[in-house]
């Protein structure tokens, strides 16, 4: 079994992969920045910064304050956040699908082969039959 | 614009993605370990961890000292190195290929968007007209 891990570069040395794409799918969770952090065994400056990285990506906020409601006062993602979540999601799903057959032709290569050359074994002459 | 890195992950914590390619690619090209780390910037160390690394993949060697012809006397891919790497590669244009209307939806998404709400500007009473 294989599985792809997807980073999209952007223009300018930019990029977004699986960390901010948790970072942001666990604030929506969460609620909270630091609770989002915390539950990626991250510093809050860490996550602070990941989003900075984010938004200057997007140029428009992908959090804002939440109010009202029953969790309101927290923090959520904007429908830019969530959009922009949601298809780098897409993204890896629909790439993983394109390749499957591929994936699943290296994953076999990184099993046994039988048919693959093995070290040759030392030549003992006079062997003496076991068993 | 916005492009596809793709790593691959395999059972066991195994990896396989762009620096080891391009290990086994510049290899391939320089006929060289000690050379292919160099292009890479890599030390020889470095390079000959990574190359076990892949070989603790792929449970067959991937490399093997090339004999006689006009590069007689360097290193060469096994068939099983050249087939993982090009199976990688065809990996990452099938998959790029499959999401590009996605890829260019959220490379479009950090280009300013004159929908996007902008930081309201300070309303100044009695403004000078200029020119």
């Amino acid at each position: 079994m294989a599985r792809l891990t997807i980073r999209i570069d952007f223009d300018g040395n930019a990029a977004f992969g699986p960390g901010k794409a948790r970072l942001l799918e666990l604030i929506e969770q969460t609620g909270s920045l630091r609770r989002a952090a915390s539950a990626m065994d991250m510093s809050y400056r860490r996550a602070w910064l990941l989003l900075r990285e984010i938004e200057a990506l997007t140029k428009t906020p992908v959090v804002a304050a939440r109010t009202g409601g029953k969790k309101g006062g927290g923090t959520a993602l904007t429908p830019t956040g969530r959009v922009f979540v949601d298809c780098y999601r897409a993204i890896e799903i629909q790439a993983e699908r394109s390749v499957l057959a591929q994936l699943n032709r290296l994953a076999g290569m990184t099993k046994r082969n039988p048919d693959a050359p093995q070290k040759r074994k030392k030549v003992t002459r006079n062997r003496t039959p076991t068993g």
